[in-house]
């Protein structure tokens, strides 16, 4: 330092002296709360991830098991991250977790420190003494973006986590004890049943390094997870318990002690543990878990490359680096903590959504269960699509857009691999789960090219949706394209497959029209009217059809458990043209019926009896009968920018963001889902939001945010400002798209990718 | 053919016209016979391969389970090989098979054509109506190298197989049938129980290409073979049914008729039909189906690259011109046709031990399920080192050099690759079976050293081998270094370790001295001496000792079921100290006691109560007390070299080869061993043996070839030539060594290496 003083005299920095020091930076990461959404059914996880990483390293609290008694098990559903914060006691640190699902999986590679004598199983909940688990306080709890911290009562171990992409990184400081131990438990799984592994397979390759993997036949129904096992001190000795209750063939291997010492295990259901011996107060043992979709290999690879060193502090400053990075995609100003807190918790949830899959190396396992290697992309995984689709893909498009290619070209490698010709519908690790319903990777590649931020064959692309879209096999498809409609005698869930049929084939007319294929384009702007099929005009509803044409007698539009929707009742549904609302306010009778009728939405009584229907339902995430918890009406509250009231959308959005996000663990009204719920949020809180992906425009709502700057790729920069903004004044104004007024309450996504300024006014009286 | 008469006018070839034309080489295929050693304990197959080629395609006669009742079923042992002579019916064909083990496992990707309405069940063997499989006739079975026919009755239909080393072949000539099948039964395995498929994994790629994998948990813990599937006709029609009782997380997927034309399967258990619809008299149905160790994309690579075409009898063709190529290897006179045929086909079956496991570019399954690839040498797979390190082995360096190096290469590779730090003891694909006792690598690799065929790191391989001698865990081993032999009170099989671990040392000795390395020879030429303290003088047998040093009370030289011996009595395990013959019979009072000592084994009577102790003998592997069957007293025969009358190995050697080798199914009197007792044929008719590999000796015995020429490497030609043979004239007279009369009847290895003649004269008497 005092070389550097002479050096400053000399070549005094008049230009900094002339304006002030720029202000660094704010401190975003503060804001991203993980915990909100692990209480009740927002199915978020607390732990440690970094921004789209391939490691979400979080604790697990349960472990039910899907299946009791040969049956579905309902109790599991509150699990499907792993973490429920009622829960008095933590199984064990997890490398894997789903954000926000209603359907699960992973749960991989379950870690625990203890002290005391060598407990191999988990125990219960009410008596975690009777086993390796720990009761926890939340007041010993910290859970920021890339770092969680519990202290783990029962063996007053201080659990502290932190990833890079592809590595869990643990740091568990132990207290004086004569005995501590770490079990590796390759049992243990999220929504898990014991025939659930296919097959586990470890090497103690030797006193610090473990490798292995775990192969399930879960959601995935053939996934492979291979880890590599480092850590900071070396074992003193270790063991494992095979709990298969057969093991023919091993004859020979009788002669060796396997259960001590041994380096080489398989089987269906193994336990290991690692000795360390006595502990002083305060010495730690570190632990660093790589993952990969491919090998073991590829997991040492991976640890190589991105945790060579063993500083727990470094690694934390790196991923809440990469954090800060992230969330600065969208700079937000609010007076109130609290609303940035629920912005960038949103962004946070928003971008753990969809995960990395691959290797350093670019290898990845394909859905054709071969290694193949991601050329000119990084290949992502974790595609929820029938959410996130909606807002999702959308908001990575504005700012993640080179994230949004890659996956798109993820996608169209799915489509390569798939033996069924077919974009994915819900795919996770190289398999495809075919949850929920509709082909919406569709309006995802759709979009994509739309908006001309696709980096690949378009042309090949768009061939991959309509063959999609032409799988006459898939679903009541072949009726659909024969009929126009999905006839509910013939497959279930008629009417929402049909309404979101149309939707997606919208979004391939509009590709078509952007590349010039006319023949294409016509095919599927015809395909996307079939919408109009199930519209009963006599009672203004979409309505089951049968096979002969009729509309099915018995029906009542607010039910959740009509089998012609899914995840939505008739009344929600009746909403979704989303691409051509104007269309079908027209037909509901012109905005003098249909503005009412979209205010009753809100505003009516839901009977409760609707509520003991389904699970996946709570008052929670429910406003009259607008269903915010899920998402086929995500889109209602904007519909009213097609009537002679847009007004109406703007205090409508500013409730529904009040009512449906705040902080807390119980802070999410339903599941996240991959980022869907979050990238509602998001949108809506800027004032505008996607209706129709693919269509080009964006629908204006009304800004939370008092003024905003986003990063929409290539260095520019799109900036929202907010006048007169305050919790009353919830009506636009005025709005200014780079200086010119806005007429239509909408904006064209293109000059918002262009970067350049939205002004908006506001004030507390509709502006007529 | 018209333009070629002029030229031969023009230039008229003299040379030719001065000598006769060379003699066509003599078909050696047609001798050797693949059914031999299909009845009662051979443990061979009769199906089509090339040489150590990765397919063996081949019949297999019934569908026993490993466990009945929760138990080992013995009956599943005769079944090693899948087929049995005995058997009424024909399940199908599948794809891999082990040559004469005495434990199995494979069986892969059973395919059966059928016609009639589709049976997914094999059926029975009395009532094979009841399934798919077939009744059918040895008068229409043929068995050849690389090539297979038989009339499938029930089906009417004529099936062939042949192949090349990755790729199986099927030729399906189908009568005038209403409805045409194939099955491809993925449940139906070799020792096969319904837990054994850890996963099986289906695709449909195309109406006539199929790919896949099996993934099993048998002999082989974690076993994976992948293949790729080419059908001549496009079938009309696919269907499957999966048998797994469990099935849940498939929620969304029963939207779904996977039964009938559903291209992505995954499950335990799980049989594929294919639907030709009706066929005409004569019309064929050919199959490809290639095998990788790696992936499915490795299998249609290695399916391209060997098989792009579709004509059977080329294949056939390409596939016995490889076994003529092989089996000139040696050739040999004989006025006899059965000599021939004994000797080709023992030739036949030492070529089919050992395979090739790696796909066409090198790349392989690691025994840490890691895929590496071979450089600078071919991966082999399937050592069953406890039989064949005695010589097979050493038959591969005389006549298959190149090969031989390569497999220690693999055996090194997996070392390298080993958790236990350990080479092979009983291992294929990628995984260590621990079967048998020893490691019997070590003469395998330290052969090669010694006889300078070691195109390799040759100290890193013998410290491999010291290694490997150094495991202190491994099966008494740290007893045996610390206290000289192995104690029967801390580890069974005590005497017969003692004595293995003494020759593997001696192995080590012999290569430390070839590199030079004097402290690791003395340290393995001490060890080599262990074999001293089992050796109980007061009764002139190898006795159980314990730890406190005394040898076990109760003992009884005759009995198979003593448990300090493994696969021998402790006579036959007493004449096992090959590497120093001579101590052994001084310790033994000398020749005056030795020689009508070992006269005994071979004309004793052995109680029958001994063959009712243990399943692997029976009267047809034993002369006397001489058990040829199993493998420890091998070399026995040859011991009377080392005495004073060493003339008398001749007519025991004779008799043996006369005794448990002939034609037919039941013309092997044990399991072949992976061709351990096939290469002893081969040996013992030329009139050597290898009694301790790494000695660099042979030692004589009598020839019962008229004469032969061994190709043994880089063009060069070892030639044994035989006057006055006959049957009685058993005796060695003389014999010359490169026109040298040898003195003491022992062979130098190197010396038969370098090419040269060995000419035997015979006779009816001893010559003393």
């Amino acid at each position: 330092m005092k070389h550097l003083l002479p050096a400053l005299l000399l070549f005094p920095c008049v230009a900094v002296a002339q304006r002030p020091a720029p202000t660094p930076p704010e401190n975003l990461v503060q804001y991203a709360h993980p915990l909100v959404g692990t209480a009740k059914m927002g199915h978020t996880y607390p732990g440690a991830t970094v921004p789209f990483g391939a490691v979400q390293l979080s604790p697990d609290t349960d472990t039910l098991s899907y299946e009791q008694n040969g049956k579905y098990n309902p109790e599991i559903y509150s699990y499907c991250a792993g973490y429920q914060y009622k829960d008095p006691t933590i199984v064990g640190f997890s490398h894997t977790h789903f954000s926000g699902t209603g359907h699960s999986d992973l749960g991989d590679f379950l870690v625990m420190p203890t002290t005391g004598p060598l407990q191999l199983n988990p125990g219960t909940a009410d008596k975690p003494q009777s086993g390796y688990r720990s009761a926890y306080s939340h007041a010993t709890e910290v859970a920021e973006p890339a770092y969680y911290k519990v202290r783990l009562a029962d063996h007053n171990i201080l659990a502290e986590l932190t990833a890079t992409t592809r590595v869990g990184i643990h740091q568990y400081t132990f207290p004086q004890a004569d005995e501590s131990h770490l079990i590796l438990d390759l049992m243990a799984g999220i929504y898990n049943y014991p025939g659930k592994n296919t097959w586990t397979f470890v090497r103690v390759e030797n006193d610090s390094l473990v490798t292995g993997y775990r192969q399930t036949n879960g959601w995935g129904r053939t996934r492979t997870v291979y880890f590599a096992l480092s850590f900071s001190k070396p074992f003193k000795q270790y063991g494992s318990r095979n709990y298969d209750q057969k093991q023919p063939y091993r004859g020979f291997w009788g002669r060796f002690d396997q259960a001590h010492n041994w380096p080489d295990l398989a089987g269906h259901q193994l336990r290991l543990h690692f000795d360390f011996g006595p502990t002083t107060s305060g010495q730690q043992i570190k632990l660093k878990l790589a993952l990969s979709p491919v090998s073991t290999a590829g997991a040492r690879a991976n640890l190589r490359a991105e945790a060579p060193g063993w500083n727990f502090a470094d690694y934390k400053r790196q991923g809440q680096a990469q954090w800060q990075q992230e969330l600065s995609k969208i700079t937000i100003r609010s007076p109130r903590r609290v609303d940035k807190e629920n912005f960038y918790t949103a962004m946070y949830h928003a971008f753990t959504g969809t995960t990395i899959y691959q290797d350093v190396d670019g290898q990845y396992r394909g859905l054709d269960q071969n290694n193949h290697t991601a050329k000119d992309f990084t290949n992502y995984t974790t595609f929820s699509l029938w959410d996130t689709y909606r807002a999702l893909h959308p908001l990575y498009n504005l700012v993640q857009p080179r994230r949004n290619a890659d996956m798109v070209q993820s996608m169209l490698a799915h489509f390569d691999q798939s033996a069924e010709h077919m974009l994915p519908v819900w795919s996770h690790y190289a398999n495809e789960n075919w949850c929920m319903i509709g082909y919406h990777s569709v309006p995802v590649v759709c979009e994509a090219i739309v908006l001309g931020n696709a980096p690949f064959d378009q042309n090949k692309a768009l061939d991959a949706c309509a063959t999609t879209a032409r799988q006459r096999w898939y679903d009541g498809l072949g009726l659909y394209i024969d009929k126009g409609y999905v006839p509910e005698d013939k497959n279930g869930a008629s009417v929402s497959k049909t309404l979101e049929y149309a939707f997606d084939d919208y979004c391939i007319a509009q590709a078509a029209k952007k590349l010039g294929r006319p023949d294409l384009e016509q095919e599927f702007r015809q395909r996307a009217t079939n919408w109009q099929n199930v519209y009963d005009a006599r009672i203004g509803f979409m309505r089951p059809r049968l096979a002969d044409g009729s509309f099915r007698p018995k029906f009542d539009v607010l039910t959740t458990s009509d089998p012609a929707y899914i995840e939505g009742n008739a009344w929600n549904y009746s909403l979704y043209v989303p691409h051509d609302p104007a269309a079908l306010i027209a037909k509901m009778g012109g905005s003098p019926r249909f503005v009412p009728h979209l205010d009753s939405l809100f505003t009516m009584n839901l009977p409760d009896k609707f509520f003991a229907e389904t699970e996946d339902i709570t008052r929670d995430g429910i406003i009259g009968n607008y269903v915010h918890g899920n998402e086929p009406a995500h889109h209602a509250a904007y519909l009213y920018n097609w009537t002679d009231q847009p007004w109406k959308t703007q205090p409508r959005i500013r409730m529904i963001l009040n009512k449906m996000y705040h902080q807390g663990p119980d802070g999410l009204g339903g599941n996240d889902d991959c980022g869907q719920m979050s990238a509602w949020y998001i949108f809506s809180a800027l004032g505008f939001y996607p209706v129709a992906p693919s269509s080009g425009e964006y629908a204006l709502g009304s800004p939370a945010v008092h003024g905003a700057v986003l990063q929409v790729g290539q260095g520019k920069t799109f900036t929202v400002s907010v006048k007169n903004q305050s919790d009353k004044n919830v009506y636009v104004q005025s709005a200014r798209l780079n200086g010119k007024l806005l007429t239509r309450p909408f904006l064209p996504v293109s000059e918002v990718l262009q970067g350049g300024t939205l002004e908006f006014v506001m004030g507390g009286r509709a502006a007529k």
